[in-house]
């Protein structure tokens, strides 16, 4: 009945005191970061192409991690688990530190569960219309019940537990401000989503307990959700990450990722910067 | 209390394969539509003139058909099955096909009754700030409770059971982001709003059975109904259209029709189009 | 259970026959406002310096009182009537009419106040990501749970009864497009708050029977509270305000008045002209 969520939305910083924010002082003009780029369910890692060309060209480290399931993985029967271990054990390989670890869409569930294990690593989590899940949720959880029965049913009817996503709910949804051929153009890249991961159930105490700083990415167009009455990216999603930093927008949730890269990069940038 | 309304929030689209949306390679790089734009309530059908101007200018076919009660009309005892009635008519008069229907305002209770009655003759239906009522509903049911009464004082008050809008509130919630002088011309226009229409509950059992693809367009800056906390266009009404296009701009109910017209057209145009 | 609140929300202007809105037609077509300026916690009249400028250079006149706790004021320890009063006082001894009174954020409960006692000099009441308080309430019950509850930490760790704002929730909630050389420098300015006046519970009643016009200016990057779900400046608050004039920018609470004075103080006229 009343929609707060009184559990996750903790006072943060109450120990502010101790961060040593004068250091900032020592920080050049122009500040260069190294991002890790989580792309989301129906995409690989190519997503982050003209992204992290743009951030790259600003002077930053990107790393864009391809994660179990997806890619050139020919497995799809992957876990959630196995997805959070690829990014994990990409962080450890290429032994980063002080990262803005960034997640899109899906991606978000993935940052929430890489923080668990580095939280170390990490120096902020940028979430782009991407799920904040609730300890003990699922993705699944958060969509409607006919998206999810139809999810289901998708699911089903598939012979490798994988949800394809029909082409008028990618031009639709994730592509809405698009030109059709752009739009078609896109959709050559979507391949079958292992279904399993978008259902499982998220063990997310310790995320809820991590004092890493935490920023969220809206664009206002994005349409994969419906945005309000009980669904949606922000501010649903949002305010269950207490303390953050909000940025907003204009573009959907595709589109702009190859028509807009350096303006996302640039909204990136202002998520994730100190 | 759950504020998600589960019985018209279909998955769309089961039936995605029978779809030939193959067949949209065929399609030219500049798509041409053509559009039927239904206007709203304290409005005729010059409320369309810049718009429609800049849609044929981008190579679009576009009627801005008039309806009963409004306009030259004049007779304003009329019911809302005598304005379906009049773009019905005018639809198939002129035997329009592929049309993009358009409805602005109350002009969306009256493209969810024309679809109704011609569906094989719709492409898509678009949404502009407008409503989209569920079966059984009148307008005025989604009108916070003491606007609905002041709108019910002034049709009492009136001698041919119309509602004239007051300049204040055409000022403040139609044309917000226009200057006073752009608002006094603009009220020129606003002619006493046959009240019946407003008031009628609608059968709109078949609207919510028509696979008919859908768009709403949500300009920002509207402020006719409280955007949010149960009311608003976007996205109280809007996911009531299962699955639908969204498009958002900057402006607010009227104004942008006459200061901005290509901006207005461009915006339909990606409603619109395939 | 049912979120709009009936009491408040009242049909406006249902004698607006009474208005002589005829009258506009003698303004001349640059209407030259006089606005008082009334800024929120955290900041003193400074906040205004740019903005001023950018009005004063547009041909307006502009006034920015400050008031009791803030400023060059050495107690602290003050009450809201008290801080009603400092403005109170300052449009009486300049004689101020027809005034533009303007209030951000903690202001909006200021200019509630202030309009009770000297509507007749009012032309008009600006919110910008202001509170609008309902009667019997305190700033203090607009703030979800645990950030009331954060700042009676704060408060109770004073010595002087004052809330300091921490850094980190400065730079993400208030400052959160600005770069961290932006926020740092914004900083330097804000000074601890006097407590008292947030969590005293205000009658109301006068306020919300005064017919003065009404404006909300929202900016959609502002943090400062979560927007939606039960919280945030628009529409939450401003649907209170009953009939008013909706204007939005895309700025955050406190970045714009350093870096876009030009900006906001259009925006500002755009909300309080005739």
């Amino acid at each position: 009945m009343f929609p707060f969520i009184h559990e996750i939305y903790r006072f943060p910083y109450s120990d502010y005191r101790a961060i040593p924010y004068g250091g900032y002082d020592r920080l050049p003009a122009q500040q260069r970061l190294t991002f890790v780029l989580v792309h989301g369910s129906w995409a690989d890692a190519h997503f982050w192409d003209g992204i992290a060309a743009a951030l790259r060209k600003a002077g930053h480290i990107v790393h864009t991690p391809e994660y179990a399931g997806h890619g050139h993985d020919p497995n799809k029967n992957v876990t959630h688990a196995m997805i959070t271990k690829s990014v994990v054990d990409y962080i450890a390989r290429h032994n980063l530190h002080d990262i803005i670890l960034v997640g899109h869409s899906f991606g978000g569930t993935v940052i929430q569960k890489v923080a668990e294990q580095v939280p170390n690593r990490i120096k902020r989590l940028v979430f782009w219309d991407a799920f904040v899940l609730k300890d003990g949720e699922s993705l699944a959880d958060e969509l409607p019940p006919p998206t999810r029965q139809g999810f289901e049913q998708l699911r089903a009817s598939s012979r490798d537990d994988t949800i394809m996503l029909p082409f008028p709910l990618f031009r639709e949804l994730f592509v809405n401000t698009a030109s059709l051929e752009q739009a078609q153009q896109f959709y050559t890249s979507v391949a079958p989503e292992p279904a399993k991961p978008l259902f499982e159930k998220l063990d997310l105490k310790k995320f809820y307990s991590l004092p890493t700083p935490k920023s969220y990415l809206y664009f206002y167009q994005d349409n994969v959700l419906p945005q309000g009455e009980g669904y949606g990216w922000h501010p649903h999603m949002s305010i269950r990450l207490g303390l953050f930093r909000l940025i907003v927008g204009d573009g959907d949730h595709f589109t702009d990722s190859r028509t807009r890269p350096a303006l996302v990069a640039q909204k990136l940038y202002e998520a994730g910067r100190d």
